[in-house]
This record gives C-alpha cells, sequence and structure tokens, in this order.
C-alpha cells in the first residue's frame, strides 16, 4: 500500500503539443521520468478540439505508463506547451479549456523547446520539424521568430520543403521547370501527377506535406538541382533566424526538430560553429516550465500572505 | 406583343465565372447583346454550391437587363466557363448541375477567356487576375499551363503578389527583411502588424490576398525594392510561360484580367512585342463556344439521322 505521503505528493506533466503529434513526460521533478504518452496532432490553430483530446490522451497514457490513473490528475502540476500559441486568439481559446489538472500553466512550443534546451536557463533555439521557428529567453525577454503558421512562413519546415516540392513538380510537368529525379520521385510518392496532384493535396495538413521532405534531402545528397535549390534557400532563412537570435546574445542556441541533423549540414558554417546539442527535449522543458512556474506562483503566494 | 418566331429563337448566354466574380451575357449571337449579369465567386474548386448559385444570380440579372424572364431558360444555349474546370473531380461535380438551360457546355475559364479573344481561332492568351494561368488553342489541341490554384500555382496573380507582400511584412518584423514603402502600406491597410497579421488571415480567400496587389503596383512604381523584387519574380515566370505557349504557334496570345494593365509594362519586352489585344471578353467567348458547340452537335445529329 503506498504511503500517505507519496499520494499527496505534487506530480508535473510536461506535454509538448505540435502539428504533427503530443507528447507527455510525467515526472516527480525534472529528472525523474515516471511515465510517457505519445498522441495526435495538438496544434490549437487548426483545432482547439482535436488539441485538447490530444492532450487528454498523451496524459492519460502517461499516468498509465506510471501506474498511476485519473484520481492522480489532483495533484499534477502540468506545463503546456503548444503550436500556435504565440497568436493571441489562439492562446485565448486554449486558456479556456477546463482542464483536469491541479494546476496548467500554458506557453508556446517554443518556450518550452527553449526551457528544455538549456535546462531552464537563458537561450536559444531554432525548431526545424512540420513548421519552423526560433526563440531565445535573455534576461526574461522572450524573442520570437517566425511560427507565422504554413501560409506565410514556416520557411525551411518539413511542410515547406513538401510543398516546394510539389510545386517544383507542377513546374516541370508545364515544361517551365526542369523535369529531375525529385520531380519524379514526389510524382511516384503521391502516385499522381499534374493537376491530379492539386485535387489529391485538396485539404492536406502541413503533415501531409512534411512527409515528402525526406525525398528532398534524399535528392539533394545525390546533387539533384531542384532539391538542393529549395534547401538552400530554406537553410540560408535559418542561418539568418540563428544570426538574429544570436543577436540577443543567449549563452548557447539548438537546433531541434524532426529535421534537425538532416538540415544542420546545409547552415551556414559560421552559424553551425555557434550551435550546441540540447540538454532535454522539450517535453522535460515543458515540466521545466511548469516547475519554475508554480515555484513563482508559491513565491508571490508567500509575499502576498500576512507574515503574522 | 413579341412575333411567335422570336419566343422560339435561340438565345446564348455566356458565363465566364472565377474566384471574384461571374459575369454573363445574355445574346442572340455573339454581335448582339441582350442584356448582362454580375454576380458574386465563381470557383467550383472552393465550392460548387457558391458557385452555382452566382451562375443562376448573374443569369437572372442578364435575363432581367434583357426584358426576359425565367421562362426563356428553355430556350438558352449556355456557354459556362469556370476557374477550375481543369480538375477532372471538379469538372465532374459541376458537369452533375441540373441547370435550367436548353443546353449547356462547360468548360474552363481558359478556354472561353481564349475563345473571345481571337473570335473563335486559334490563338493563346495568359490570364492574370485573382489568379493566373495560360492557354493555347491550335488546330483544336487545347495546352493549359498553371491553373493549380493558389496553393501550388498562381504566380504573378493578384492573390500571390498579396501573400507575397504579406511575407515580406513578416519577415520584415522578423528583422529578416527589409521594412519598405510596401511593408507599411500592407500593414496599414490590413490595419495590424506581426502575429496578428496572421489571425487576421485565417480563412481567408485568394480574392482578400489579391485585394492587396495594387498596393504592391503601387510601391514598386516608386522604387520600392521589396515590391519590385515581387512583381520582377512573378513577372519572369509569366513571361517563360507566354513563351511556351508560342512554341505552340498560334497566330495570336493576349494577356487577359483584371491585372493586365498593371503587369504588362514588367514582362520582358521580347514578350510584349508578341502580345494583342483581345478581340472580346471572356464572357463573350463563352457566348462564341456556345455557339461552335451547338452548331457541332447538330451537326452531328444531322449526319446520325437517316438521311430518307
Amino acid at each position: 500500500m503506498p504511503e500517505p505521503q507519496a499520494q499527496d505528493e505534487l506530480l508535473y506533466l510536461g506535454i509538448d503539443g505540435g502539428g504533427t503529434k503530443c507528447s507527455a513526460i510525467l515526472t516527480c521533478s525534472k529528472h525523474n521520468s515516471l511515465g510517457r504518452g505519445l498522441a495526435g496532432p495538438a496544434n490549437p490553430f487548426r483545432g482547439p478540439e482535436q488539441t485538447i483530446d490530444s492532450i487528454e490522451k498523451a496524459t492519460t497514457l502517461a499516468l498509465r505508463d506510471a501506474g498511476l490513473s485519473q484520481d492522480d490528475l489532483s495533484r499534477v502540476i502540468a506545463g503546456v506547451g503548444l503550436a500556435g500559441v504565440n497568436l493571441p486568439i489562439v492562446y485565448e481559446t486554449m486558456s479556456k479549456w477546463k482542464h483536469p489538472y491541479k494546476e496548467m500553466f500554458l506557453t508556446t512550443d517554443l518556450e518550452i523547446a527553449c526551457a528544455g534546451a538549456h535546462d531552464g536557463h537563458d537561450g536559444g533555439v531554432i525548431v526545424v520539424g512540420t513548421g519552423s521557428s526560433g526563440c531565445s529567453i535573455v534576461n526574461g525577454e522572450v524573442l520570437i521568430i517566425g511560427a507565422h503558421g504554413f501560409e506565410f512562413g514556416d520557411t525551411s519546415s518539413g511542410a515547406w520543403l513538401g510543398r516546394q516540392a510539389i510545386r517544383a513538380v507542377l513546374l516541370a510537368e508545364d515544361d517551365l521547370g526542369p523535369k529531375t529525379q525529385l520531380t519524379e520521385s514526389v510524382s511516384e510518392a503521391l502516385g499522381s501527377n499534374g493537376v491530379s496532384i492539386v485535387e489529391k493535396m485538396v485539404g492536406a495538413k502541413p503533415s501531409d506535406f512534411a512527409s515528402l521532405a525526406g525525398l528532398v534531402f534524399a535528392a539533394a545528397d545525390k546533387g539533384d538541382e531542384v532539391a538542393t535549390d529549395i534547401i538552400q534557400q530554406g537553410a540560408s532563412y535559418l542561418s539568418h533566424m540563428v544570426r538574429k537570435l544570436a543577436s540577443t546574445n543567449p549563452p548557447a542556441i539548438s537546433v531541434l526538430g524532426g529535421l534537425k541533423d538532416l538540415i544542420l549540414p546545409w547552415l551556414d558554417d559560421d552559424v553551425r560553429m555557434q550551435l550546441v546539442a540540447a540538454k532535454n527535449a522539450a517535453d522535460v522543458g515543458a515540466v521545466i516550465y511548469a516547475e519554475q512556474k508554480h515555484r513563482e506562483m508559491e513565491a508571490t503566494a508567500k509575499v502576498s500572505r500576512p507574515s503574522n
């Protein structure tokens, strides 16, 4: 039978939600993982319902993995980092969620990624996954670069690379651009060509486009001119982003996200030289964020409580 | 009281439907306009319901303008040219429409534009409006270039120019691109900046983006470097498109669409030299198309009818 004290003990839950997946980690403290959970997309810009559903699923799986039950939610302090929350209206929508936790601290996926990468200390990150963006936290000042979404930004992200590849296929089929190994492999992967690609991609999500990113890197590795052009254009944007983050003087900058290993060799030399490996994943960063915010709240509560 | 013969006489209706508007012209023959009607967007790629609604409204207005009633629809041969109909699934959807006409001939907005520009003879057109695309008709062979829609194509169209302008504003606000008169005028026109623009444009239609195109041309005229870059990139694509159409040897090529006068000076000299003015608008082209198709059908019917 568990000790009564253990049943009262606070638990920390870190949630990292993005366009492709939502991961959860349950801990006693950041270095003591009890369980993990993984669920589907959690980008509230594309719908709060699916996001909440994914967070709840990832939470349940993490509790189960830790041998705990839903009853234990009452002692969970959750740090929730989500893509899209940099948009005020999205933040507002998600803040209204009647969450099941004891406390919830909501912020961007970027801030928890940065907290994770640098163990809660100042630093910067660029995240290159389904989307792309950058963030630095220096002396409490948060600078976010990009995070404008697939329509206007996400340059060099998996979704962007995939869309550029499709555009190259369509240009080639109009004989207005070169036909290369890339344009052939993309047509093949989609199982269609010409205007049929347009039909096939109606309602496609960024993650659908991102599924083509691997083909672009594979073609570029073999010297494909179209693939190389696309990646160089994207990498140039990311190199500029790193330099911009560096101008805020963070002690360290890391590159994160599903494409980090593939894009790294394409960044400018001066940029690559200053990048360091991240200390923790973003979901651990969400735990660190939750611990920090909870401690701040406790401190504020103590200060505002009469001393007698 | 109208002559009995007049009540039996065939009428031709030309419909030109695109992302921004749907225009209708009612005629006895192509050179004898009886009435006109104008309604909202009619791009079936973005929804067949709205398209049908716009076509019906434009038809009703044209009938009314001609002093005719819905009863007269039974003697209307309609030529309907619509954006998006180059996609097989869109064509199929629109073909299922239980239209109110005696006969309806459905084709792309490009084919009717080409028929109109060259009076039903062989020729080529590029259309630069909300979207962009090109078409040539030579010896019955139809070549369509572009027409891939806003997600993957429409380079140099109004919607594309507007989106590029917004991207430039967001890049400038991240300090990753120059702040210029254009980035300021676009922020002002949208009444917002930074991520608020992203919020503001959620669910925006291509026509919403296209409403910013005028600002890009205005800034470029004053030497704005960002605006000039955007337009040069777009115009280069169009110049290539004209050369590609020219390679099919059409007797003449015209540039059409809402932005034709603004984009013309930016096309390459060799391209501009070979462009001729269009003879008729696209809705008249739809009438010409309907007359041609109706005549072909009559001829086929006569041939297949036993001669005794």
